[in-house]
């Protein structure tokens, strides 16, 4: 290579960089199917906490994605990793969905049977959002749980358009209790960027993270020394990347998943 | 009377004060028919917004309180007759309950077939509240409608225990749109007071506000010139009233509303 360094690893977020709902982005599946043809590892980084990898793992391969368990880390494993570690006296109350119990009981975390008994109340994005449920994570925390939250985007794309993400059901909750969330393990957090590097077991300066959010997957990059590409499928805009700050820019902004292609082979001239 | 004024108008809150839930609270039933006995007038003034005022009078008379639909002002029947008079034509997208819905339509207010039609979204207390729902709402929002909402409330006393209120979902929206509410119509708000004491055909000095909530109901009768009293069924504790600015705190401290009687009698000895 020209230019004396190559890109081995890369770090792929999901919503609206591969898919979009449940639609693959236009040239997203060649894309991946490339970079592996070229001997390139990758990993799926997603702060989706409401799906377990599993779930995960058959989205791809129903868009036709093959990929390993392992390959894929979501919010869901990373929290529910980071309880098992750092609190492993917890017991857990969710807010969240099924796939996140699932992460959470395979990795040991106990769970409390009411939500006046937790000590940790865990939040995720959660499609099935309901007032009741809500209220018992309220509840959960007046009587004292501390909030772990997945992630904290304000919007993701969604099928239909931007929805609303974690951050607003931690804004709400906040608003009734008082108690913003202690711990984010989702991107923009170096929690994540560390996994996704011991999985490419790469040095971070010959990797890349390929997101649609300037202000996950972007900044993620840009606090752990990863090269960043923004693509323009999901939640930015060439002109909001381009308003960033310059240290805060990506280093290349694609249309699509689909132009890593043509990245490498210009980079490889 | 010894002290040369006497009440003779009543503004009883609702939740927490005269019921909670479906449960009338001990004492409440007795005392209002006593006011009534000595021919004092009541009106029933409640930040409740996802119920009608039909729907109000019906479950005031399963636990045994007889009154006139007039009787009831809920911020249901207040915000739509203020987008009636002050924005009639506004399209409006409601995050709430039927109640709500009748209540506007009584009052001919106009409804926008998608949320991204919407130029005003009106944002009540809503207990079956859904994601989808919540969605809905910041897509109208982020379309462009602006914000009413019945109260602002971070909690309410519910059945079980204290539940989220209308506060905690304005902060979401606020959270994933930056747009904050521009009118809220619930008490403490002066709309709440007037409309009251409209309905009493009494000045303000010869009525009493009673309620459970000191940012609602103490608020409202501080800042419209009413007495209030402060029932400990509620929300409030007397530690919480004690700790407020003298000038923020009740003018009586009552157990609860069947209290009002012997206030009453010790003032007209």
């Amino acid at each position: 290579m020209g230019n004396g360094w190559s890109l081995d690893g890369f770090i792929l977020d999901l919503d609206g960089t591969v898919y979009t709902g449940h639609r693959p982005i236009e040239g997203a599946v060649e894309a991946i199917a490339w970079l592996r043809s070229r001997g390139k590892r990758i990993v799926f980084l997603s702060n989706r906490g409401n799906i377990s990898r599993r779930m995960c793992r058959e989205r791809l391969e129903a868009i036709g994605v093959t990929c390993e368990t392992e390959e894929i880390i979501l919010t869901s494993s990373v929290v529910s990793r980071y309880l098992a570690e750092h609190e492993p006296d917890a017991r857990v109350w969710v807010l969240g969905e099924q796939g996140l119990r699932d992460e959470l009981a395979l990795h040991g975390v106990q769970f409390a049977a009411r939500p006046q008994e937790a000590t940790r109340l865990v939040v995720t994005l959660h499609e099935t959002l309901t007032y009741a449920e809500l209220n018992d994570a309220f509840r959960a925390v007046r009587a004292g749980a501390r909030i772990i939250a997945t992630n904290d985007d304000r919007t993701f794309p969604g099928e239909d358009g931007e929805a609303i993400d974690v951050g607003a059901v931690l804004a709400a909750l906040a608003h009734a209790t008082g108690t913003e969330s202690d711990t984010v393990v989702g991107k923009p957090s170096p929690v994540m960027a560390k996994a996704a590097l011991d999985r490419l077991g790469l040095p971070p300066e010959r990797c890349l993270v390929v997101g649609d959010s300037l202000r996950s997957d972007i900044a993620m990059g840009k606090r752990a020394g990863i090269r960043t590409a923004l693509v323009l499928t999901g939640s930015a805009t060439r002109e909001a990347a381009m308003a960033q700050d310059p240290a805060e820019r990506p280093d290349w902004i694609l249309d699509s998943l689909a132009d890593i292609r043509r990245l490498l082979e210009e980079m490889e001239r």
